[in-house]
């Protein structure tokens, strides 16, 4: 089983709600298609910012279980994020991640958000996820 | 009709898809509840990150429109986002804003995050809106 | 001795190329003075912006020894600052850190910078900084 | 004269206080010299952060420049880093700019901070900057 499928089907399992959809992962990177339809618009014809924040923090987690394997409780630590270009209505939004750092306790990645088939970012974003050490139970995941 | 009954009728009409709840409005300030069902929750019982992000970028959104009046292309250009402690998976998110500035183009807020009843802050957010000039159309909104 | 008395002593010996002073720490805050004179200015009279970082990193990390005790190897992992009014020319730096969070590993916490004598705010900076495991060596710090 | 002598010229004259050295500019990117000696140090052995914060605010104020022109009231509004490995005490800090985006009245960029010769990021930064309208002056700078 390729990473790609397995991070799809532990998505699949334990992330039903989110509509995200992995297109690519590996060398420290992955890429993220989050379609857009009338749930992700809001005025003017645009997407709506919260929608860029899922996925862009959905690349980053994506990026980081490809480059350390499998660990449900890697969780963000911060996300920054600016927005740069109105993005397009009717296409969806590809987050395009690269990790800058693994570490044993916290990873970095950067990443671009497209509209699908524009060549010009309509955001970026960097974040930070923290690696729990083995053995980290559920309750303990936000307290470092 | 009040500032708070006010926006929250201009958000139901243009973010029908935001399940977001205005509380309170005003003094430079906004309260928004965030309601955590199913759809909001990630591995581990906790609430995840999108939506505290989106009840951030809400929270923003509605303490600006306080501030200056029903503006709907007023958009983010920045966030950031601390992720602090473990969010109750029973409980709605309260984000509270409070702005920090209102200038003629920039608008910044800070917004601290609770699971409601709980006093200590399960995140903490800084953004930033671009206020567009009068008689900008959509299409400029994101070119500032 | 006491906590003030300790953690001046301590950056006299260690940082003696900063320029800030500690005027107040405990409670989980610290309030820091960065003194303005030429080599801090920059054109159009006001304060440049990397002096402004300075104070909110100081302030952060001398909050942070008020609440965990001199452990020097505690290293900023991520520092974010929005500018928000042009500072007075002649007069110093202010910087008012109060911590959100002291976990085991890592610390938040939230800036505010003033002009001295203003009440508005030229500065907002959060900050999280990174707390070694005892026994951590210097060549460990940066590598969490 | 070349872009990079008249950013050089303009530096030395407005910003003497500044020990950063522009090695290149162009093409919507800057790279930047920070000499690293004992002021520049912290416990140890290791660069300071505020001196990271200098070169990354340093690179992108002269991309910015090298892309518009010589706008002196230009301001950092954000900045946001993140530090990534200990830096050489050794070697000196170079910073690479990379714009984002350059619109009418706000551009955004991104920096990788590394010690001279080694091909790791040691921080990495985004920052927005503030380009004022023409007429600006320098008491109205930080008000937008």
């Amino acid at each position: 089983m390729t990473a790609l499928t397995e991070i799809r089907e532990f998505l699949a399992t334990t992330f039903p709600q989110s509509s995200g959809i992995v297109e690519e992962v590996g060398n420290r990177a992955a890429t993220v298609r989050m379609p857009v339809g009338f749930n992700e618009l809001r005025p003017g014809g645009t997407v709506s910012g919260p929608v860029m924040m899922a996925a862009a923090d959905l690349a980053l987690y994506v990026a980081i279980l490809g480059a350390i394997g499998i660990v449900p409780l890697t969780v963000t630590t911060n996300l920054n994020i600016n927005f740069l270009r109105k993005p397009a209505a009717d296409r969806d939004i590809m987050a395009v991640c690269r990790l800058l750092k693994i570490g044993k306790t916290l990873a970095v990645g950067e990443v671009s958000l497209y509209s699908e088939g524009d060549p010009d970012r309509v955001a970026h974003a960097v974040g930070t996820y923290s690696i729990p050490k083995p053995g980290t139970t559920p309750g303990d995941a936000r307290l470092r």
